[in-house]
């Protein structure tokens, strides 16, 4: 089960622990009128100069021929594993069962697509190679979700990534990354994302999460792929009277929080260090891969819940987002992810605040 | 065939024949700055006071227990036909074939869905209660569009609708209602929303089109209903991290065109009835249902579009958006859109304008 946390008390904090700090409607309006594409034309259904300069960016950092924004992963990605699917003749999806497409889509690409998965990994860490080996049976396509974020984030070692790339070529199996938090990849990696994305053969990033914007991602790949998956856009409603708020938000998130990203993964390290110290708490992975990574504290979630409220009505400051119970009912998992609202916090002032956080969860 | 307007030099106008002014980036954040509603706090996820307000309000006008805002017609429908079916377990859907969702789709409904079209009604009209008896088998549902923009925005008279209606019900069929342009339709019917609603069980009004807006609409119907969409929601891609500038857009769209659009009725009747004075033009349906019909011209589409180009250089105007090829080589047809735009023309400027457009065709 996962707590929700109270959204009232977290719009009247000043310090948040995790991401990006959140901008109110008015300030993110303000930011968007200070984009540079501000004066060229507005976006109708898909077409315009700045949703054509995101994509032709997006495509050259990734290496690929061509790109499309879309509103939605979740929407990416089918049209991909769909047109790649189309094109094998062969419906099955090699994917990880605590992948975002196994787990968090309402299974979407078997209700809506007539895709069958076919789940590859153990429950707490990325499928190697040799499991997919295992299966014993070419699957239509094969998708990594990089970092497997329900893992904690966590990457495959380069090698094994590359072994993967390597052999699902020579089977002329498509390979599809799910590069929701791709962009944070990069220092684990040290490689550029032409380098990462050049492994796979269609990929998808998001412009939200780490980059900060409002909403949307591009799905990018060779040319006449691209084309191919715009009638499955159309069907899935991608096809949007205008989206110029989140091109320019994307834009934006490209510009300013792309080039933090490596300082978002080394802060995320340093904190992850120093919270591994306190008394009875866990961090999976340790040291995290990317800028987040799952800490298990020792309270059971709704003393926390309570002890979070608590910090927010007396500090002003914002800890975690959701709280995920584990099989132990005194064990919690929260996730961090350390943007640009990190900064505001010293390492010492994050483990005293985890250290009260603690305490108000014991007295409760 | 369809020839499309050369947008480069759309941009350039200042009179606009067709909707409403188009708005810059920058006037269109300036807009959403003004917002009643600036000071709530942001949506994640379709949860937020401000989407709630839009949502709620929304349902009231229609009469309708619940409504859930999405960002696309395409998947609004889509979950509702998806939903019915399932509740009905009967996968079947009677529609025209000139409908949206059978006709502009890339037939969603059937490629993504186990849905199967069942095409009711003759070219150039809605479907008749006579019509759909004559199918000889119970669709799983039925959906009309109100009013048919293929056929030329025309509706079906309020007895031949409540006819379909009260015999839907007797059948147990569930009625859904595709409003993309519901707003416009008041004033034919000469009825509260809510009495027009009320027809159906399910019914998706937009708020782009007549009432302005960047995009979105709602999905509106029994509450239990409602909530069993989210699921269809999800995997459709519509659960967006945030979809605040549409909402706000949404909101002024009820506040300032939904009043007017009486107005815009009335107006384009007596436009309608201007143009159809000159020689060779011809209007359907004549005199209109709703604030746009289409204008048949006695001019090839290529002579028309650079007619159209040159009045744009030369007057800074800005006719008409698409240009349809029709069966008969010298017979384009343009569909004419009532809005505020039009608010800046005279009558005896619209039809001068389009006797230049005409001349300047049989020049070409």
């Amino acid at each position: 089960m996962m707590l929700f946390a109270n959204t009232g008390l977290r719009t009247t904090c000043d310090r948040f622990l995790c991401g990006h700090t959140p901008l109110t409607q008015r300030d993110q309006l303000k930011q968007l009128a200070l984009s540079p594409l501000l004066d060229m034309p507005i976006d109708r259904y898909g077409q315009g100069p700045a949703i054509q300069l995101l994509e032709q960016e997006t495509a050259e950092i990734l290496g690929k021929e061509a790109a499309v924004f879309v509103h939605k992963g979740v929407v990416a990605q089918q049209m991909a594993l769909r047109t790649w699917a189309e094109r094998t003749r062969r419906y099955t999806v090699a994917l990880h069962p605590k992948s975002h497409i196994d787990a968090d889509e309402r299974n979407a690409y078997e209700r809506l697509h007539p895709l069958i998965g076919l789940r590859v990994g153990s429950e707490h860490s990325m499928f190697t190679l040799q499991e997919l080996k295992a299966l014993h049976e070419p699957p239509g396509s094969i998708t990594i979700e990089l970092p497997l974020r329900n893992a904690g984030f966590t990457l495959l070692p380069w090698d094994e990534l590359y072994a993967i790339s390597t052999w699902a070529r020579e089977q002329h199996i498509p390979l599809h990354f799910d590069g929701a938090r791709l962009w944070e990849c990069g220092p684990y990696y040290g490689r550029s994302y032409a380098e990462i994305a050049s492994l796979a053969d269609s990929v998808y990033v998001s412009f939200y999460k780490g980059l900060g914007g409002l909403a949307g991602c591009v799905l990018a790949g060779p040319k006449d792929f691209i084309e191919e998956t715009q009638a499955w856009q159309t069907r899935l409603g991608g096809n949007i009277f205008t989206v110029f708020p989140y091109v320019l938000s994307a834009y934006e998130g490209l510009q300013h929080h792309l080039p933090k990203m490596a300082s978002y993964v080394a802060r995320a390290r340093e904190i992850a260090a120093a919270l591994s110290r306190i008394e009875g708490v866990q961090l999976v992975p340790d040291p995290p891969h990317i800028n987040s990574f799952q800490l298990y504290l020792p309270a059971p979630a709704k003393a926390l819940q309570k002890g979070i409220e608590h910090l927010a009505e007396t500090e002003h400051i914002w800890l975690f987002g959701t709280l995920h119970e584990t099989q132990f009912p005194s064990l919690t998992m929260v996730e961090v992810v350390v943007g640009e609202a990190t900064e505001q916090w010293t390492t010492s002032e994050v483990v005293e605040a985890l250290q009260k956080l603690l305490q108000l969860a014991r007295d409760a």
